[in-house]
């Protein structure tokens, strides 16, 4: 664990790196799918987590840079279609991203997405990539991010509930960044439970990773420093009761992640300190949003600046209310990119109108083209 | 004019046609701008205008099924960066849209855009499309298509001030959808007016159409009928003063579209009926930033679906304050959906993951790939 990162990028907020890119093109680069498997065939995900924890905590320290908003969300009977943009004065990036429950039911993923990383200079478009991949891999890696600075010292078991398309990520990035040595699994689905355990079964042995089935809320718990819930229901559960829960635990409850959608008991999180990515979303949002909107929260941002405190002593309760804020997207976006531009056959897609003068769009229409393809 | 357009696809909301798509497919359609500029190609500028306002017509009639918000905009030093999202129960659609003024300096395009189009059912994106040419289209079959109920019985001179990249569709849409036959250019830059010039020579020799060069404001609205504002300047400019505008003209003022940006004089938009797309984002973007936020205006659905007035009498002077609003890419990107589906070769990326079970996105990884490039 903590090991040192094969990546050369290292983040430098002045080599933060346009300086190579030839804008005037009519290409972006294209991260597709397949893409992105390579990234992780190439260099693994642990390897990718930790890269991209060094580039979320950097973008984390730099927070007041940033111009931030609550994501736009456009909501339907049957789920959510959300843009996340922000940006600071050199780069931006959104992501598009649904949240559906009931697509699992036709075969499709209840979450898609994909986002733009863009050059503030000039409003050009520099990179697409899918993002249905990354967006797991940068929660998990957000997830074990924060917990850096409030799980107990020296965490060793980690609870899992819900045991959906996030649940091995988050298990590896706990795994990676934290150094946790067992893994409790549990979801009211059985099926779920044993896909996570299989898909992680080769990789637990060949890593001392411990891993176990349990078969309850209550159960799965017993002896945890970490309790991940990542649930799908869209509705107010209740995952995790206040009397479930002894001291001394960090809670990373990364589920509640929209309006009407809890996961946490409210007198678990009056019992324990709450800290948040960026409190206008979350109190929209997150599980506090069943909490008075002055309750006690801290953003995590001064944490990781060493403002303020994030576990401050071994009986502490603390709990990340997560969400998924922009600027995570940002930073495993930058991540992406400054791999991929190391790749010479990195794809590209022709995006942008580049007429020889650019007053003259109406030029192009005049010359002879076919269909790309 | 008020030709019948070539295209099979007369709007349906019931069929709006998403039954032939295979979502399951890990792939969403591409417009590239080459397919783009293959499509004009193939159906010309001006046929594709024509149905892009049947389109437009359709969709303004339908205001009322749609979730409208202000566009959202990340404002730096240079330039702007915006999304503008919108949907209605059956599809999403977002357009990303810069404006950088200085960007011609150093040979990029002060606009560039492309957008999306989703299903709201499930969430999937089905189309990305670019709309740097795309918005010229739109805006300018939105200009003609407002002027259809705004502009003098009969127009026949359109006056174009501002010469840049989308005067030759503005001036294409006026001649194909209102029938204008006199064209007046200006733009401040004699380079500029000579290049629209130029670009619309031998089209207005085979067209009848009669376009000729003007050295000012003044003296190209001389017996104007129609008067485009469409200048580039990020300030509050004044085009227009009150007193050069005589009686029973209709202004489409585009130009005027963010803080701080704005064409006409105060004056002449006290005088006039204004009408605008979408009532709060103009007050924040349009030409009446500069009046009281109550000041009359009227929001163009009402006059398309009938319910109020749009020109009532020869020497009303009415002034369409136009932003371009979420709707009108929505629209467009519909229309071009619709006709790219008829190509079976349309290209296509792979930005969906699509694992073979739904929820078990962490199994993808576990596949060996390689980069699709």
């Amino acid at each position: 664990m903590h090991t040192e990162t094969p990546f050369k990028t290292h983040f430098n907020a002045e080599q933060a790196g346009l300086e190579s890119l030839n804008i005037k093109s009519s290409n972006i680069t294209f991260v597709s799918v397949s893409d992105m498997l390579a990234l992780i065939n190439q260099y693994g995900v642990e390897q990718l987590m930790l890269g991209m924890v060094e580039y979320l905590e950097a973008d984390f320290k730099r927070w007041l840079d940033f111009d931030k908003s609550p994501r736009f969300a456009a909501h339907s009977a049957e789920g959510v279609i959300e843009l996340m943009p922000v940006a600071d004065h050199q780069q931006f990036s959104f992501k598009y991203v649904n949240g559906h429950p009931k697509n699992t039911k036709i075969g499709l993923q209840t979450v898609t997405a994909f986002g733009v990383l863009s050059d503030v200079a000039s409003g050009y478009p520099l990179m697409l990539s899918e993002m249905t991949i990354l967006t797991a891999l940068r929660t998990a890696a957000t997830s074990a991010m924060m917990a850096k600075y409030l799980a107990p010292k020296q965490s060793k078991t980690l609870a899992m509930i819900g045991c959906g398309a996030q649940s091995e990520f988050q298990i590896l990035a706990f795994k990676a960044i934290l150094g946790v040595t067992h893994v409790r699994l549990y979801d009211i689905e059985p099926n779920a439970t044993k896909k996570c355990f299989n898909n992680l079964q080769s990789y637990s042995k060949e890593n001392d990773l411990n891993i176990e089935i349990c078969h309850s809320s209550e159960e799965v718990i017993k002896e945890a420093d970490i309790i991940t819930t990542c649930t799908a229901d869209k509705r107010n559960a209740t995952i995790l009761k206040s009397d479930m829960v002894g001291e001394g635990v960090h809670i990373n409850a990364i589920g509640g992640d929209c309006p009407g959608k809890t996961e946490l008991d409210a007198a678990l999180l009056n019992r324990s300190d709450v800290f948040v990515e960026y409190e206008p979303q979350t109190r929209i949002e997150g599980d506090i949003q069943q909490l008075p909107s002055d309750s006690k929260v801290t953003e995590m941002y001064q944490v990781i600046l060493g403002e303020k405190s994030g576990r401050t002593h071994d009986a502490q309760l603390t709990i990340f209310d997560g969400v998924g804020f922009a600027l995570e997207d940002y930073s495993a976006l930058r991540f992406i990119f400054e791999l991929i531009k190391q790749n010479k056959e990195a794809q590209q897609i022709e995006l942008l109108a580049s007429p020889e003068d650019p007053r003259n769009l109406f030029g192009l229409t005049q010359t002879h083209s076919t269909p790309s393809a």
